[in-house]
Formats: C-alpha cells, sequence, structure tokens
C-alpha cells in the first residue's frame, strides 16, 4: 500500500549538531577564536522555530531557513564578539546547514528502501539547502520536496498536502519518517502513514525530547536501516 | 558562472517517439489489435500542445499532462475501435510516459555534469511522471523540478522563474539545455544561459522542425556528452 516515504531531514537523516560543532570548532582554530561553541549552536539553532512559526501564522512574508539562519548569524557574531569574519567567511558559515553529515545508517538505508519505494525529503530546509545537501551526504532521494514547495513550513497541513499533490498519490500511499513526534502528529492527521526512528543524540547527549515513540506510530524502527528491513527492503 | 543546469526532457534526455510505438507494438502483439500505430500516436501526441496552451491561457485549470493525455487515450482508442483492453491495461498504457528510453548518450552525459553542476530537469511533465521517468530511465537527476512546481507550462514564464526561485541563483547562473528552439527563446527572456542539442529523429525520420539552433544559443552541442566536454566536464 506503501508507494513513497517522505524523510523529516535534520535531525532524522542528518546530524546537525556534530556537523555544525565540527565546523565552529574548525573555524575557531583557523581564525584564533575563542567563543563558546555550544553555546553559539544552541543559540543559532533556537532562531530556527519561532521566526518559521511567524511565517506560519502569517506575521512574516516566506522566509527561507536560510535567510532566517543568516539573519540570525548575523547577531549571534555580534554578541559573541566574533569580529574578525570576512564576509566571504560569513557565507560559507552560514551555509554549513548545506553540509551535514548523514547518521550511519542513512545512505545505507535510504538506498534499500528507494529500491521499493520513492524516497524524498520533506524538510523545512530552502529547496536548493536540501539539494546541496543531498550532493553533500550522497542522499540517493528520487527528488527534492521541501517547505519552500508549499511556501510554509510544517506542522502546517499545506506542507504536507503539497508533498502528497505533487507525488500523486493517496495520503495513506505516503509514509512520513521522522524523529520528531509532532512531525508524525501532523502527518497522521493528514491520514498519512508514519513511521517514527529516535535519534536521541541529536540535540547532543543531554537530550529530553522526542526519545521514544510518543504515539502508537504505523512503524517505530531503530534507524533507517532497520526501517528498510520491516518494509521488507 | 553557470551553477545549474535545466533539461527539458520529453525529446531532449528521452526519445519518447521509440519508446511509445514499441510499447503500442508489444500490446498490439498480446492483445491482436491491428491499428495504425504512428497515427495512434501522433494524435496522442499531438492533445499535448493545445491542452498546455489551454491552461497558460487560463482557459482550463491546472491539469497535469498525465491527465491530458489519459482523456485524450479514451478518446483515441474509440476512434481506433479498440475496445478489447481491460481498464488496468488503459491505465499501464496511459503511463508509458513515465516509461521511455533515454537517448544514448543522455544517462552518461548528466552524470558527467552533475560532477561540477546541479542537474535538474526542468519539463512540462507532471511531478511524479518526471520523478518515476528518472526512475525507470536511471536519470541521476539531484532533484526534480516540472512545470506543475509553476502550475503552468513552458514556455510561460512563472515555469522557468519558478525553477531559477527554488534553485536559489540568479537566471544566468542557470543554463537551459533543450532540443526545441521555442524553449530556449523563453530562458533567454528571462536571462538563463542556453544550450541547444539537436534530436532531429525525436519526431521520426520525416522531422523537419528543430533540425538545427534558430538563433546565436550560448552552446550548441550535438549530445549531452557533447555538453559534458564544453562545459569542461
Amino acid at each position: 500500500m506503501i508507494r513513497a516515504l517522505t524523510f523529516d531531514t535534520y535531525g532524522t537523516v542528518v546530524d546537525w549538531r556534530t556537523s555544525v560543532l565540527a565546523e565552529l570548532q574548525s573555524l575557531a582554530a583557523r581564525k584564533g577564536l575563542t567563543f563558546d561553541r555550544v553555546r553559539f549552536l544552541d543559540e543559532w539553532k533556537a532562531a530556527y522555530r519561532p521566526a518559521m512559526d511567524k511565517v506560519n501564522r502569517g506575521e512574516m512574508p516566506w522566509t527561507t531557513v536560510d535567510a532566517i539562519y543568516r539573519t540570525r548569524l548575523d547577531e549571534l557574531l555580534l554578541t559573541h564578539g566574533i569580529t574578525r569574519l570576512t564576509s566571504e567567511e560569513i557565507d560559507a558559515l552560514a551555509r554549513v546547514w548545506w553540509r551535514l553529515r548523514p547518521w550511519p545508517d542513512a545512505v545505507a538505508g535510504i538506498r534499500r528502501l528507494k529500491v521499493r519505494y520513492i524516497v524524498t525529503p520533506l524538510s523545512n530546509a530552502s529547496f536548493i539547502g536540501m539539494v546541496e545537501l543531498a550532493r553533500f551526504a550522497g542522499l540517493p532521494w528520487d527528488c527534492v520536496i521541501t517547505a519552500e514547495n508549499a511556501r510554509c513550513y510544517k506542522p502546517r497541513p499545506e506542507a504536507y498536502r503539497t508533498a502528497i499533490s505533487l507525488l500523486g498519490l493517496k495520503p495513506e500511499e505516503v509514509l512520513m519518517v521522522a524523529a520528531h513526534n509532532y512531525d508524525l502528529e501532523a502527518a497522521r492527521h493528514e491520514r498519512m502513514a508514519t513511521a517514527f526512528v529516535p535519534r536521541p543524540l541529536e540535540y547532543g547527549p543531554g537530550q529530553t525530547t522526542d526519545l521514544k515513540a510518543a504515539s502508537d506510530w504505523d512503524i517505530v524502527a531503530t534507524d533507517l536501516e532497520d526501517l528498510a528491513a520491516r518494509l521488507g527492503c
């Protein structure tokens, strides 16, 4: 019955935290900068949801996460006293969200799933961000679908409906795969099938959220290789 | 300067005519049908442009080419006296446009170009049609962009603008690749770069249109491997 799998990507497919911290570390070493990299990243990432919610409430026009992160980055460089970067270096740092490493099971799992199912991201990323990330991380998607195609963010129903419509399928033929319970809840509300894949280290060792399935999702898998096995791939 | 290549697909990347004729041939043999397959295909394909033009003029709501071809197929089966097909067989025949063989140079050429550039279709196909075609023909796209993303058809400016916007690039950073001069004319009007690749057999041995470049396109290549060579890939 399932024909296509839509994947949340940041956190579910790629390990953004370790990747961004590594880049901040290497930048700090290269430029002789001292700043609290974990706090910097926490504050950077924290800009994400409130800005998306503003777009979803119509309080802000459509804005990509790239632009959201870029605006916040300029502020954070000031508050953390980082003044020694050229504008090219700031541009490159802003695009770190296009250079994130996949979780160890992700590429192999998606590749197995692709043999039988259409596989696509359904991410709050920008379209080009998701394209560049796929090129960087070797994610073998069949296509790319993001919030930008709907011009609003998950968990708004339109984000899921746009994906289902572009895929030309019935909602129940599309399986939403995510490490975040809120995402699956919204997908189920649209009558999509749901698969939870916990990523207990997404936010680092102290993570307290999304450690396990918060509902009776159709599938609960340990990782994307396990998901492939459960779907007979 | 070029960062991404957008490809017309029907005709430019895949040989729809030979592929559809082969499927009509095999269906005729299997079902013991006698009908003029070339005329059938010519009449089927001829439905494409007028219906798209109606959508573009606002005389018809957004309709995918899959639906356009499906409506026309039902009519043609009647006028050609083909009454022995089950509804499953008609569905499968309608989806022949998802099972088209690439020109011999296409997969290798796109693969070479992909090393340096983002490669995506920019086709009047449905989104799912282009996804399924890529899976069938092994087209190694980075993403899929079609008229369905703009909800209007090439050569309407919005089709090109939607692709440029999703790719987050300037028009001149995107190279439109097509075997059809009208497509490149519209792309150039949007300030995209242009590459012509002649496909003199697209419409069969008697083809009279698009045999050569009708303008001073930025690149004229003999095929997609030649295009890769000209772009230093």
